[in-house]
């Protein structure tokens, strides 16, 4: 007898160091292909489709990434997660499986995204967590940094911040929080929002480190956001130190 | 006017995934064929001879790996250090350069050593330090593994846990502390000695790990060490999960 089809709720972790991004591309490595070929696998459906909370880009990676899927298996959560662990490639981790409503919809539903860029800031280098870290070269002035980060938290139109020449669609967004803080060798950028637009995170890192740098003051960052216009921000800071922390849903 | 020649203390920290060990081999990438390499270029001395504190085997990583090396620069340690980590490679980073005395010898001053061995026992797959710790497949014990690393502290024929089969000289060693702590998903096995013989760590953890898992009792484990036979030991624990945490000199 075949098991009904349910709706799962999956959190996954991943170091997207070697992928393509999360989402599913022809003949690429990407996140959702792997999942969608280990489901496929487990379930024998023909097609599974994996649903992610968002597109993470070629080598950012996850500890929260949320996807949603149906699926048809005679397995409890746990054991859908143990098995999905065990076809893995060792750098995608299935962190929980549970069963959700039937019209839980992991892009749709999603109401806030966690993210955190992590940059080192030894006098020496970083080993052991270089793939997910960018190093800087300079002492970054994190007071000038908080000032401009207080500029961009809001709701804006993130034009200026969209890597997207072509996004056709409203750029407004709302950003409740840049959080700045130095530990120990590093530096975290913590960012929540309701939603970002692409490259948007990475492009607001690579602006305040411009300001951490003195290259870039917080008016000008002022200016850089009333400007709607890409070229006038910082450059798109480097994928490795970003990581999709966490997805809220209600 | 060439500088004099002086004796230098160098600590490093080594991600060793992708090395054949510490100790030059020919034809084989290790640390101290990389760091020979570099500091030839950096004096344009012929050869350089980096002597280590100690041999790590291939794999094995390292946060306080002790160098000592003659090197005649008109440079400052901090301008050594940073040149070193500007042309070493990214897993490979110097952390301090000092001026030292003249009869200081890394090997042979050397007082103690600190090594800890990490396991990972959460319930999914660790992804972002799957390369410097090892996945454990069960609960263990702790307590009961406790227990056994108490009969192997202190001065002991280690000839059970040495892995060399062709060693002449004498197994006995002192190993002063073996602590073993569970924090968060991790377990740690931080073991402090004077010296240690080859592979003999990770034989004392693999056969600890037996013991966690319930396959061997405290008592059975004297046995072994009385045995003074490497074949009555448990396994050598993988070597991504070991690292040299530091080296003791008076």
């Amino acid at each position: 007898m075949t098991p009904a089809e349910k709706n799962y709720k999956i959190i996954l972790s991943y170091d997207g160091t070697r992928y393509y991004g999360f989402e599913h591309q022809p003949d690429k490595d990407t996140i959702q292909g792997r999942l969608e070929n280990v489901l496929g696998r487990m379930t024998g459906q023909e097609t599974v489709e994996v649903i992610g909370a968002g597109r993470t880009d070629a080598g950012v990676h996850a500890k929260g990434m949320v996807v949603s899927v149906r699926l048809a298996l005679p397995m409890t959560p746990e054991e859908i997660r143990d098995t999905m662990n065990r076809y893995l490639p060792d750098d995608i981790s299935c962190e929980e499986v549970r069963e959700a409503g039937d019209r839980f919809h992991a892009r749709y539903n999603a109401t806030g995204k966690t993210y955190r860029y992590s940059c080192y800031i030894g006098k020496t280098k970083e080993v052991f967590r270089r793939k997910y870290c960018l190093p800087l070269d300079f002492r970054p002035d994190i007071t000038a940094m908080q000032e401009a980060a207080q500029i961009l938290t809001g709701k804006h139109d993130f034009k200026s911040f969209c890597g997207n020449p072509r996004m056709k669609k409203s750029t407004i967004r709302v950003v409740d929080e840049i959080r700045i803080e130095e530990k120990k060798s590093y530096l975290y950028f913590t960012i929540h929002g309701t939603g970002f637009l692409q490259h948007m995170v990475r492009i607001m890192v690579g602006t305040l480190l411009l300001v951490g740098e003195g290259r870039l003051s917080p008016e000008e960052v002022e200016q850089i956001l009333l400007a709607e216009d890409r070229s006038k921000a910082g450059p798109t800071a480097p994928a490795k130190g970003l990581c999709l922390e966490k997805v809220d849903y209600d």
